[in-house]
């Protein structure tokens, strides 16, 4: 059963066992879609609303993008759990001959490459989640543009959140390209998303008065 | 049916639709939540673990901690959403006459309060989470500071997150005095907060070593 068909109390239960899976990569993920979620509420907010006629293509075009990322962050989460699995298995290969640790060494290389992938592309959707918020704040609805606000702030932080679990995995990678690679990678989503961050807070603010 | 017994996929669908409860409040409790769950997991990963024999009373008491707010935060989600249709009802009330008016302010006046004081306390709560992931990394179990690292960047984005909340409510209260007061809570509560994240993603960029 994939995570989010647990209800959430479950799902949260897990989270704090002892059991290493689901972890922090995969509450990034969740924090995500929650982001993603309420980004689709502002759009749905603003859909149809008298006020707003102007800004409901751009509304439609952001819903079709956060529901999107919605779908696919879970997904991610379930990824998530499985590369760390592949990355312990890995580990757990024999290690007898010299033929084995070869084999060995290129399994855990193998799978440490996966397990920076799959929480970088959560990392990069939460970018996304991050730039939708922007929008969503400064023509949706201004009835709900907290929501936007608490979109971007959860998006931006899992976003981070997902980036320390690529760290981790770098740090055991030995090929020295690939983890330049993914330096360069990861500093390019960061790059703007704290300023596009403060952006819709200073929106947020400048529409609720306070 | 409180929404943490609900499937993760319907809470997401729900924050997602177009009817305003549960939103940005809601999101920055689960958010605190799972940061909690994630706080709770990082003691559950030392306690009885070889070479963390010293470390063992202070996860005890930690846990003991991170798993109260745990049970309290999807509390506090219901509530926010329980003072959300508190206001929108006292905003419905008659205003024929002068007597009905008179009423009618201080309903929304009452409600406005409450529903300043429940995302105040998600914050609380949230702060409070980032207080406690600060000794889960640095004397938690060292292969899992990344999750005491992950918690604390969700905790302190969703103190922020539930404060906009606050602040939309703080916005149209005539209490000039309360209001001061709230903003000197609110002040308190972010103070160091900022500061306590950065020291754990310090030690969480120590230990990995990335």
């Amino acid at each position: 059963m994939a995570h989010v068909d647990k209800r959430v109390s479950e799902f949260l239960d897990m989270l704090a066992s002892k059991d290493p899976t689901p972890g922090g990569g995969s509450g990034a993920a969740l924090g995500g879609a929650l982001a993603a979620a309420l980004v689709s509420m502002v759009c749905n907010l603003t859909i149809g609303k008298k006020g707003y006629e102007d800004a409901e293509e751009q509304m439609r075009d952001i819903l079709a993008q956060s529901e999107a990322l919605r779908a696919e962050l879970p997904e991610l989460l379930e990824a998530d759990t499985q590369v760390y699995g592949r990355v312990m298995a890995a580990y757990r290969l024999p290690r007898k001959t010299d033929e084995d640790k070869a084999a060995r060494r290129h399994a855990i290389q193998e799978a440490l490459r996966e397990a920076s992938e799959v929480p970088l592309a959560i990392a990069d959707r939460c970018a996304q989640v991050v730039d939708l918020a922007l929008p969503a704040a400064e023509h949706g609805n201004n009835w709900a543009v907290s929501d936007a606000g608490v979109g971007a702030l959860l998006a931006e932080a899992c976003m981070h959140a997902a980036l320390l679990n690529v760290s981790i995995n770098m740090a055991s990678i030995q090929d020295a390209e690939y983890v330049d690679d993914l330096r360069e990678r990861m500093t390019a989503l960061t790059a703007s998303r704290e300023e596009t961050k403060a952006r819709v807070l200073e929106l947020v603010h400048g529409k609720i008065g306070a």
